[in-house]
């Protein structure tokens, strides 16, 4: 079991009653504590002189332990246990996310003038001014999240209906962070030529196309042909969102151990999507390509390998070994891969003041509890831990940005820009080894990137506005 | 000009200043009456001794009627216009839906239960019960607007930008009427074959598809296949939705002139989607196939006549002759067709107490002012004017009927009891010849529609729960 801390993913609702008399809510709030859950509110429902009904909300850490944690209440003398309700699902009944209208639709006026006949006036005023689609529909605020379901999070391939709850949620982020209308579109194909076909034609709603858990090294094509074919920005943000956080908490991550980029020596592990952006991306911010180790399952991306993909003969080294082989004197280690795969031996044997981000989702390449006393920084991509390497802390901003300049591309100068300015907002009084990073609620996030973003792209002549 | 009531489709917000003197309101509101225009609110924006600064509202009846009333008034002495704005354009800018959560990201807890790490356990679950897709994610309530553009109301093949306006009003109406959360789907091609594949390929995300303003004769193909090839319900509002409240209409208007359906003559003019659809549903519900002469621009479709598309040949009669000879002596005419092709003698050439519903968008085949006093009921689909043929009275309620009891198809006897519903809906002391169908806005219709819906899926053995 690597997964340790309770928290709100494994949590659930409990309703109980029990007579009313002293000791009752310490022998639950006790037996609750031995099981080892995280008790959250506790809220009284309804009191009177013989009975107590509470609602307690309690984290896990597994479904199983939130199911040890039930019975122990459920063993308790004279508790009986009204509902247990798993806050998780709750919350994702009938979607996370609605369609609202802005206008009210009260009278035969407001139809007239929404609907017919006086939406005609609009589609007439769009077919003689084509631009004008971006001023007089959703348009110019509107995103699509679009996958094939191939690599939904760190969970493999689902398929487009199980990888919806994640669309959804990027919507709710990109609306909740920057104000951009986006919509889920998961796709019932994995074939790069129908999704590049697909993602053309339904291409018109749309500013901007957020690509998203779509398969190494199908999403490298499909990014790469979207962005020649289509005139709105198309951002691959497995790829460039990851690797400009990375970027950003590695920036701050370095001053706290007073190491620089130029210098240190780097292991990735992870050769798909995430890997390959990040490892281009620290090239481009001044990291030597030959310090840098990455590695797949098979270990080290060595030059003598056979059969690499494009993307990993780009990085292909001459040294060959395990992924502990590698890092064994590595100042850095950035883990975009699975579960548990790294122990607390090999990273005792990495360089002094190792930086350890261990980003695998939802469970990183090795529990944070177990190391954090032996390295100089340590993250992961979990939102219940210290230095959080969140893709929220620069996606909304990026799309916010390119939209805004109304940008017929996305520029790798646009990453670079994009992880300096989520960098610079972590002042040097606050930069400490638990701190690398602003909160993903940090509001300045998104209109620094934003702005970022628009420096960029007019530096690169790409911004139309 | 065929278009002659002001109406809030052509509509101006004026800002206006002047002397604060007796007779200056009166002044501007004259010059707007004698101009044509229609006033609607006055507001005071601001008033001192000196001058007066108001807000006033206008309905014109075109863009040209609209900039005479605007100079009308900068004719006036002593008034300042300030600005003038579209009141419909200043309505759509921005696009007129958006996207919200349902629920707060607040804390670090909430994303981590609305996305990861907690949101990957809903994936696994999806994952393992396929089903559960339809409680856990906005599928269950979610309609794609689908549309290539072809046939924009009836502007002809505008493209998918300039149908954006129309899909994101049917977004809005299906919110507003039924409670469904509907996106537009705008596609960049009209090949049948692409449109049915990109349509399977993206319903993961929706619970039904509702096909809208596309061209005849591709749109029968579209649906037949898309039908045989989804297990979630496939609506053509052109054709359904229009025939569903065509006939509802009908079912009514037949009671005000006193005439059944069995015994009618009917002129359909125009074989598009809602002409054919129309026939068909009349034919179901009991009017007699040869009493229906159907008409295109080339006048009655004869069986003489060569080339005719399959549907065409459906309907094709021994007749032959112009849709004025059609119209001679018939009972009903029912125009699906452009402005302004029938002209008021051949009104007064139909049977005593006709039957006339013009229903072209925006515009008519016959304007209501021309001929209301000489025919026994007169209908169009503007709202206008009395009894609007709106489809909106049909679709929210089909798609939300549907989805309610999980239809795995839409069926033709859904669209009979929908009628039946609808009509049933104006009493007999309401009917009269200006009242033969409901309000848009009547709250029952939605809610009759599904329930009937929900009874013919049962009845039909197409509901799935």
């Amino acid at each position: 079991m690597v997964n340790l801390t309770p928290n709100p993913s494994y949590s659930l609702t409990i309703h109980l009653r029990y007579p009313n008399r002293a000791g009752m809510l310490a022998a639950v709030t006790s037996a609750i504590a031995d099981a080892g859950g995280n008790l959250g509110p506790i809220g009284l429902i309804e009191q009177n002189r013989k009975t107590c009904l509470r609602e307690v909300v309690v984290n896990a850490y597994s479904t199983e332990h939130a199911e040890k944690i039930t019975t122990a209440l459920k063993n308790l003398p004279d508790i009986e246990i009204l509902n247990v309700s798993d806050r998780t699902f709750d919350l994702h009944r009938g979607g996370k996310i609605y369609i609202q209208s802005r206008i009210p639709l009260q009278s035969q006026g407001d139809l007239a003038m929404a609907y017919t006949p006086g939406v005609g006036r609009i589609c007439k005023a769009i077919h003689e001014r084509p631009d004008d689609v971006f001023n007089l529909t959703i348009k110019g605020n509107t995103i699509a999240v679009v996958t094939d379901g191939s690599a939904v999070l760190g969970l493999g391939n689902l398929g487009p209906e199980a990888a919806l709850p994640v669309m959804e949620g990027k919507a709710m982020l990109f609306k909740e962070f920057a104000g951009l209308e986006a919509f889920p579109v998961c796709l019932a194909t994995q074939d790069a030529d129908e999704i590049v076909a697909i993602v053309k034609a339904i291409s018109p709603v749309f500013g901007g196309v957020n690509l998203e858990d779509i398969s190494a090294p199908r999403c490298f094509e499909i990014e790469r042909r979207l962005r020649a074919e289509l005139d709105i920005p198309v951002f691959h943000d497995d790829q460039h969102g990851t690797a400009i956080v990375s970027l950003a908490a590695l920036f701050n991550a370095l001053k706290v151990v007073q190491k620089t980029l130029d210098t240190v020596s780097i292991v990735i592990n992870g050769a798909g999507a995430a890997g390959v952006a990040i490892a281009r991306l620290l090239v481009r911010a001044g990291a030597q390509r030959e310090r840098i180790a990455m590695c797949d399952s098979q270990g080290i991306i060595s030059a003598s390998r056979v059969n690499l993909t494009t993307q990993k003969r780009e990085f292909a080294i001459a040294a060959s070994g395990s992924l502990a082989d590698a890092m064994k004197g590595a100042d850095i280690f950035i883990g975009v891969s699975v579960p548990g795969v790294v122990s607390p031996e090999t990273i005792d044997s990495m360089a002094r003041d190792s930086i350890v981000m261990a980003m695998a989702n939802p469970i990183p390449e090795i529990q944070p509890e177990l190391v954090a006393d032996r390295v100089g920084v340590m993250a992961t991509g979990r939102s219940d831990y210290p230095n959080q390497i969140n893709n929220v802390l620069a996606f909304p901003g990026v799309l916010r940005g390119a939209l805004d300049c109304r940008a017929t591309a996305i520029t790798e100068n646009m990453y670079l820009h994009a992880a300096q300015a989520i960098a610079a907002l972590v002042s040097s009084h606050q930069l400490d080894r638990e701190h690398i990073i602003p909160s993903a609620f940090d509001e300045r996030v998104a209109p620094a990137v934003s702005a970022a973003v628009q420096q960029a792209a007019r530096e690169d002549g790409v911004a139309r506005t």
